[in-house]
């Protein structure tokens, strides 16, 4: 097809308005508790959503981002709640590792279970990506009752998630399925209140995988001294 | 596969959890000064969003929702500037008047393309984009480039939209973008600053969706008559 000829110059590349908008952030943020391993995070979240008071209501489990990046080396597969969060996963970084993002909301036999039950797809979504993998990242952004049903199965020991990336948005259980999240002492990040969404569960997974390209370049780098 | 047996009945219906949710939210926003056409789109992204700040940034074109209802009412495209748009968007209130949800930024052309010009993915997408489907809905959450591009084909006159969404989020050239958006006359909805972003962009298109629906459904009542 045709593009028509008349394309401008770029002025700014993109890496330099990356830049540009990591710097801003960082000014703006200004002082903060979180680690250096944690920075990243939120600072991608805070990109992605333009909103600091998101970005400072952010709560890390201690082994957070070390267990996240390890498991995508490990090549678990991320398991998302909605057809949303799967498509913003960045693929190729996920993909170098073994691993695949996954999504069951749209399943027909998670469709077909949930009408004979009579529950949400959201929770037999659940239930089938822990009888799958049981120690996948999971990848919650919309659904509080996805996050409930995973904190359940997570107790009654169904499912021991590499990471919990919960992060429900809504007004009705999203920020008491968040305080439930807290409880656990397994791996999560999650955040304090109603705001939360896919953007910013995808942005929380896309830093991650670019922190585990980032460690696995170190160490092909440290294996060559 | 095996989901269990040990379904909970669920104490709330998702209805129920919305009619609370949009009660919540009526009851915080308090007095604004939207019209009773634009309050079911603010209500949905602030649904979509928990950020009554980003509710009240939002700018309509007089003519905005009444344009967005006409255009999915006469089939025409809905194109999304990122997959996660294209994703979120529920397409079978779409399809029912024959329109269709695309997104171009992962197109093979479109990757050569801007390759060889050195310009971005997001640049020529909005290109093909207007080539093919000059009077679509344009629904553009990530990419400032994608929406000044968009504006200006428009004031080309190569591109005459049903309807622009235009919430990108970002710190460098989102809220100029947006600045510069809302000098056309052509129907628009955007917000001032910063914030938006892809769940904003689709709770807007799905809030349009449903209100064609219900136009529609009353459209056939009145005819019944």
């Amino acid at each position: 097809m045709d593009f028509g000829t008349d394309f401008e110059p770029l002025t700014v590349q993109p890496q330099e308005i990356e830049a540009l908008s990591f710097e801003l952030i960082a000014q703006e943020l200004g002082e903060h508790d979180f680690t250096e391993l944690q920075y990243p995070v939120v600072r991608r979240i805070i990109h992605a959503s333009a909103d600091f008071e998101l970005g400072r209501s952010l709560v890390f489990h201690p082994r957070a981002v070390e267990a996240g990046i390890a498991a995508i080396l490990e090549g678990r597969p991320i398991i998302a709640d909605v057809r949303m969060v799967e498509a913003g996963i960045s693929k190729a970084r996920i993909h170098r590792f073994g691993g695949e993002a996954r999504v069951h909301i749209t399943d027909e036999d998670v469709i077909a279970e949930a009408k004979e039950r009579g529950t949400t797809r959201a929770i037999v979504a659940m239930r089938k990506a822990c009888a799958e993998a049981p120690g996948g990242i999971y990848a919650i952004g919309n659904a509080p009752t996805a996050l409930l049903e995973l904190i359940r199965l997570v107790k009654e020991g169904a499912a021991r998630p590499g990471l919990v990336i919960g992060m429900p948005v809504g007004f009705v259980s999203a920020a008491e399925s968040k305080d439930e999240l807290r409880k656990l002492d397994i791996p999560y990040i999650t955040n304090i209140g109603r705001k939360g969404g896919s953007t910013v569960v995808v942005a929380a997974v896309n830093a991650l995988s670019l922190l585990a390209v980032q460690q696995a370049a170190e160490r092909r780098g440290g294996d060559c001294k």
